[in-house]
């Protein structure tokens, strides 16, 4: 992705450290951090300095080659255990997170006992895994934009760009893709409270790509569902369930009943690390919470009545019913049958 | 309404000056601020310190008092059409506001050329309609308990409270009676993004009646619907039209829709000064746009990416198809027959 014209990638290795955009100081600062330490990156995972399910796979994927990279030999299974379980238990919802992690784990084991072949394997497979999500991703971006009329006003929840992803984005993929066919679309930015990823993140690659936008507050924009000013919404996924459930930033459900209503084309962009093979419907993933001062602070200076408490849901689960599609890197699917047409 | 315990009215008369309880500050703090001057009571409907349909109603009431009680017996006439022009485009979407206005407005010419007097029942004729507000709160808060089962979960939007209205509120005059039967009930706080209302003023004001509560963001009420655990929504209104559309705070709608879906009764609460009896339907209301810094900013701080606009509808136009009835002074009716059956 373009920052300041300059082209960037959410995360990298360059051999010697994985590094991170720092996507709690963006907007307002642009700062890059550096990770030789797997626990350290892992922080970072729970932090959120890095987030959205695919930029959190390829960062597992790294914080296991930096796992195998530190593991002792007399040591090396029981090592690369410990990370897996510390990694994949950073957050509860994007199963990217776990397939990262898995792959570079499963793949390291397979050269035991050559230890120092299997750290070079580690890291080619975190690479590998970061290569195949871009790639997926720039993908996904050319089968959705054929989805996107000319003229598109287009709405979107939290941030499910480039910064989201290792590079391109998913949503905001086929929203690139449909500007680089030279289409004139619009889109409406759910500012997406708690953490404002849409208002501080996707606002700032749409607007670094010169794409035309507005910031509207989550709850504006059933007002403009019923101006028939929303020709199709795309958010991404957290995960996607064998029956097409998905699970994505908490408000993307209350966006696909409102596009139901109003007979809106409803889509999901995700690339395949985001389908988890092994999960029957949305019901069975899990939800995190997340501390209740997300919505009571804003900016670390309280903004609720002092001595009432908040709940805050961090995902909400959105059934198949209500998708139109589901935008893969191997073309466009029904809700039930994506799993298996990525799979296969 | 109590207050650290002691009752207070959102908005009243001592026979020198109007008070209003400042909106703005709370809260973090609870400041009474007074007017003498209906231009600077009129400025103050305009910058929130006084919001909420019924209260900004009173608000308009009081400022034609103060009005009338300025004005120069040989330009009467012309100075009360100068006031009530200027107060009633102070907001655009709550009816109540003009209503107000104008009502003082033709009791006080009525009296004409006996101006003592005109300015006397201008005063008269405020009182009343700011008494006959709390009259109407309080009856509709006891129709609208009856409502409300014991252990219910109820969601609602904005602050349609005490603070919306001169006492008891609206949705929560419900609430209110309803905690005064000994139900057990819990509230589920929408925030109200931008000016999170809900959880400055609704979340203050259970808070202070000891009714359970928790704040989730705007996002995260489609979640609690999704997992059944919300049987009742209820909010205010700024306009009631005759076919039962009403306009409400940014985000009704949407939850309205959520109902639908969910099968949740979703009811409006209001006193008869938010019916438009002129008014035929949801899409005549004019909508207010409110500054684009409300979005962007918090505290007066920048959140959004810079470089980037937002739009700030503050209303939106929930159709009477969604609304399983309009909870008034009079009874709880059918959206279509609301207007009817309260003018009557």
């Amino acid at each position: 992705m373009k920052i300041n014209g300059k082209e960037y990638r959410t995360v990298a290795y360059d051999g010697t450290a994985v590094s991170l955009i720092d996507q709690n100081e963006l907007p307002f600062s642009f700062k890059i951090n550096t990770y030789t330490d797997y626990r350290l990156l892992t922080e970072a995972i729970k932090d959120m300095t890095v987030r959205g399910a695919p930029a959190i796979g390829a960062t597992a994927a790294y914080a296991m080659a930096l796992a195998a990279k530190e593991a002792k030999e007399e040591s090396f299974r029981a090592e690369l255990k410990t990370a897996l379980n510390l990694i994949s238990q950073s957050r509860p919802t994007a199963i990217d997170l776990t397939i990262g992690a898995q792959y570079v784990y499963e793949e390291a084991l397979k050269f035991i006992p050559n230890y120092n072949r299997a750290k070079e394997v580690a890291l080619m497979a975190a690479e590998e895994f970061a290569e195949k999500s871009v790639q997926e991703c720039y993908d996904l971006g050319a089968y959705g934009a054929e989805l996107i009329p000319d003229g598109a006003r287009i709405l979107t929840h939290c941030n499910a760009g480039a910064l989201a992803t290792v590079d391109h984005g998913t949503a905001l993929a086929v929203i690139r893709a449909a500007k680089r066919q030279g289409k004139d679309i619009f889109v409406y930015v759910d500012e997406t409270r708690p953490r404002l990823q849409g208002a501080r993140l996707t606002a700032f690659e749409l607007k670094e790509e010169g794409i035309d936008h507005a910031i509207i507050t989550d709850a504006a924009a059933g007002y403009y569902f019923w101006k028939n000013e929303i020709d199709i919404v795309i958010t991404g996924a957290d995960r996607i369930c064998l029956n097409g459930d998905i699970a994505n930033k908490i408000g993307t459900y209350e966006k696909a009943v409102l596009a139901k209503e109003h007979k809106v084309p409803f889509y999901i962009a995700a690339p395949k690390s985001s389908f988890d093979f092994s999960c029957f419907k949305g019901s069975d993933i899990p939800i995190e919470f997340r501390a209740e001062e997300e919505v009571l602070e804003i900016s670390g200076v309280r903004v609720a009545s002092p001595g009432s408490s908040a709940l805050n849901p961090a995902f909400d689960v959105t059934e198949a019913k209500y998708i139109t599609g589901i935008i893969t890197p191997k073309g466009v699917f029904a809700p039930s049958e994506a799993a298996r047409e990525v799979q296969s």
